[in-house]
């Protein structure tokens, strides 16, 4: 069985290939990214093609797969507020050339659209279920809400095998951004102020626990693309994990916010996961122990 | 004032271009289209530009518009199917140049983007209210649904002034495509048979009620990007239309139905037109007067 990931040199990307590797695909990867020498042989690929995810590349490097992750996109809602043409490219045009692909090339493979939180934007109840109603807040948001209509549309209408993972805070060591990495810098020069409230909560997945549920969704895939939400069903504040960061790099350093709420900022995120029932899947990572490892990752030089 | 209509030599675009100019605009016209000797004047164009839609061609030849009508784009459901990649471009990428270009170059605009009502696709409920859900069947529907939704996301998240107009069975006098244009090909050579019941609906709008109302939505965009359907509120059945369409052209002909309803084809479409109450605008034409007209213009060798 063979597998092919596009922006496999990401963080979830690179997850996926390994997961799909030791499950037993032979795993090719293209997009963009730079590894260091051989660094994408110890990441379960085969192939790696350093190239745009373009119909043309994919016709040229995808190697007839049976099951195609698309992880290639973007991934900063700041980004597509200051590059909304960039995001929309990166994150609608790939998705557009892998459904082309699929719908051209590989119509019996099964495809994989990873999703986000974001498309719900603000939600109104709490664990939000994945039938609730997507009103996302940000042009990255939309451009999600884009994919996914474009995913579900080929599905139906081409009777392509699609699922599509909305996913919550994925988070584990090497992710160099985002609340984690960001709060790591701060704590590491003393730094304890944060925006926010601190009680806004957020649902964590690591990022193996992850790369399971979309290999689990890839076996889901149907022409009725059906949707699942990445995440624990556990909402967890902003105040404890930046606590529990704090208390693995810094002892006796406690994190000081703002108190003031930043505007279109979602306060809470809460996955409902029954959906993911079906999967024969759950989250295994516990999240103090793998925040703490996060910490130590980082104090090692986070290399 | 100075206004801009990509698609301009589309059968709606032109007729929203002359509306405009005999409102008081100088309007310039890009896309594609090959005019006969001086044509577009006629059709109230000031200036004619045949190129693409693209942020290039767009801040090249746009001049400065203070209101924008984005015509052009796909029209064809059975396109859609046959070609998605294209219709995709057609319909998604020329609303992100336009919008690209609104807020890049032109922020103080005011923005329509024409939608369909392909959008809402198998009604549960008529009329349709702009509030219905929207569950498009067809690639030509998702493609006018991410439309839609980036014209709101720019609108929200750019600060411009969008509207966008959800256009029903847009007919009249130049029209040669779609139901009455066939009908009338088959009635002048004796032939009555049709696919479906003859019971399906539609909302016909004639296309200068179409072009006024556009005009009116332009004076209504804002950045909460308010929608608008474009229909009369009536609904009428293809044998209704048919058997006039017939009576004008071959008087003793009858159309004769399959019986047999198409799949995927909507049975039913009517507006409700309640949210174009406050533009001061109402459809002002009769429609078996206007398919009579539309009969005789045929029958004279639809110049």
């Amino acid at each position: 069985m063979k597998a092919l990931v596009t922006g496999a040199y990401g963080f979830i990307g690179r997850h996926v290939a390994r997961r799909l590797a030791e499950t037993g695909y032979r795993v090719a990867g293209v997009g963009h990214g730079v590894w260091a020498l051989g660094e994408w042989r110890r990441w379960g690929l085969e192939a790696w093609h350093g190239v745009d995810v373009t119909l043309d590349t994919l016709a040229t490097y995808g190697g007839e797969p049976d099951v195609i992750i698309h992880c290639a996109g973007s991934g900063s809602v700041a980004y597509s507020m200051s590059h909304p043409r960039q995001d929309f490219e990166r994150s609608v045009l790939t998705t557009l050339a892998v459904l082309e692909y699929q719908r051209l090339y590989v119509p019996a493979a099964r495809l994989v659209v990873p999703s986000s939180a974001g498309v719900y934007g603000l939600a109104e109840t709490l664990p939000i279920r994945v039938d609730a109603p997507r009103n996302p807040v940000s042009p990255y948001g939309t451009n999600k809400v884009i994919v996914e209509d474009m995913a579900r549309s080929y599905a139906r209408h081409f009777s392509l095998n699609v699922a599509a993972v909305r996913l919550f805070s994925i988070y584990g060591i090497g992710l160099r951004k985002q609340l984690l990495w960001d709060a790591s810098l701060k704590f590491s020069r003393g730094e304890i102020d944060f925006a926010g409230t601190g009680e806004e909560t957020r649902d964590w997945l690591h990022v193996e626990d992850a790369a399971r549920l979309i290999g689990a969704a890839a076996q889901a895939a149907g022409r009725h693309c059906p949707v699942f939400n990445g995440g624990t069903g556990v909402a967890t504040s902003n105040r404890t994990v930046l606590e529990i960061l704090a208390r693995a790099l810094r002892p006796g350093l406690l994190p000081r916010f703002s108190g003031q709420a930043r505007p279109g900022d979602p306060q809470h995120y809460q996955a409902d996961i029954a959906s993911t029932r079906d999967l024969a899947w759950s989250p295994s990572r516990d999240l103090p122990t793998e925040v703490a490892a996060y910490a130590e990752w980082y104090a090692r030089g986070a290399e």
